[in-house]
């Protein structure tokens, strides 16, 4: 087994224990190795590298999935869960948001919005009234 | 004068003492404002929001830059400059653009690296040796 | 009070007069001041300037949203509502999103012809039968 | 009639016999032409020249699709179809999509995984069961 | 000769009387009949169409070049000439870019109006002083 | 060291014998791993896989570099040599690009038609005359 591919599991289960056999119950039967090549690279690759927090670097993936456009509301809504995983706040996060109609331009930062809106609607929905 | 305008030459002066003026120098004959209304409304109404800390919103503008494709260089070398000005690493944003590669794609991360590795070489050879 | 946002919101009333509550009631929670930094940057610094007409200006963003793709299409209605307010006709937008098979390709122009005839169905159902 | 729209009309007829009249049906009314337009600059213009096979131009234009995101899931779904229709295996379909993730980015190609998915599964649904 | 090639090498002489021939030089040895193809589809069967005037389909197309981002110059120098020969006046070419901003981003604006400020700077020295 | 990144290697030592070198003396200092890690996953984990032929992975690659719009130029022109490498003629290649102008736009495909007229001037310049 590859050490990136380890690195990437360790991390990955931090965010989501679940993700790589979602992944793979998902994807693996079409695409051969799926779940275990995004783990490996995504996450043994990229995200655990040195030099950058986690919580900055979830920061930074909602800013970008806000500025490719509106078409990324299911990856958008899965780092969000990630972010705040890693600490970060609602505030946090829509403001990430709200910064990137100056680069994505303004549709793109409202279908975000709409994407944050309802998937925290759902999420408190969600957890037990105390 | 708008509250939005203020705060926004206020921040404005922080990253780069002559932004305003270079932009109304470039472009203020063509677009009557231009230097204003993006002065106002970028650092007024966006960066100077509360929430999130600017070294932070500057390193998510250099993600979304790059996720956006190479043809932002010259949007990348500004803002990489304000990134330094609020207290970034060079690591920092080599890995903000590295991580990018998932999200805009590996050649939109290549464009960035190379943008990068141009503005630090071009940056450093300005710098009087000590 | 600045004048940029008086001049968006007076700019904004003829176009749609609920637009600044309902953005407002959708987004400022999460972000403060949202409606009003769109209405004020939006409509009062970019619709409101001088130069080019308002009928003009709603063709040119129902060309530029169609470009961008089909996951602009709440926008895109939203903007077929404010060209018609401007006295455009429908043959005039569907030529529009029509020309953006050169320049965004076919498949975004064709995801623009869907929302359109969608928007059309649902607002022809609406009005009363004389 | 032209000869270009002669030879796109033949060769849409090898990959889906009703596609000008689906076509027609859906968007002439507001766009005069649109059907003829599209078949013969698409087909008649671009599928028909010589010097690459139609299996590899499918599968090419899956590829772009893919990398131009998400949105575009309506066109993935046809030109999986065309794919097929020009002797493509489920198998190179995939292989195209999971490819794109270098180059649009991995949510592109998580979206038409997920596009190709449902395609299958309604495909697979409507034939007769031996 | 296809009806709709005669009607595109009609209208494109309007703009610019070397368009076809400049084409073809530059493009049909490699891509054979380059020229007569987007004659024929982009001016014949698009900007030919009734509905709507040649000026307004030609800040559309500045427009959405615009919102696409900076690797358009090209496009955007040919179209910016033709919108000129349609009577466009240098204000309004300026103001359809500037908006643009709210769509693509400032960045895709800002590149816009660099290759705008080039445009006009190159064509104005190539003027003769009267 | 890890499986993937052997047949990465030795994938990529096909195309262009000193393609991980290339890369890590442009990217490894200020990305540590940059190369490795490109080698890995693009070459080892997606290049290598079975199902598609590497000759169609190119193409299509070509295609979708085509369709991203003019700002891959550097990769563009990398692409095409690897595709050259792995058997297909100028045609197909020129055929891909000219494909595209259907989903990215003609801009988009003039653009990667001028990177390709300038890939092969220069490479035909380099060759000796026999």
């Amino acid at each position: 087994m590859s050490t990136a591919l380890e690195r990437g599991r360790t991390l990955a289960a931090t965010l989501n224990p679940n993700l790589e056999k979602t992944l793979a119950d998902r994807y693996d039967q079409a695409v051969p190795d799926f779940a275990e090549t995004l783990i490996e690279h995504a996450y043994g690759r990229i995200y655990a590298r040195e030099g950058l927090d986690l919580k900055t670097r979830q920061l930074i993936t909602i800013g970008a999935l806000t500025a490719l456009g509106g078409q990324t509301a299911p990856q958008l809504k899965i780092n969000i869960q990630h972010a705040q995983a890693q600490g970060a706040s609602k505030t946090e996060i829509y403001e990430t948001i709200m910064q990137m109609s100056l680069y994505g331009g303004l549709p793109a930062a409202i279908n975000a919005l709409n994407t944050a809106n309802e998937y925290f609607a759902d999420s408190e929905m969600a957890e037990p009234q105390a």
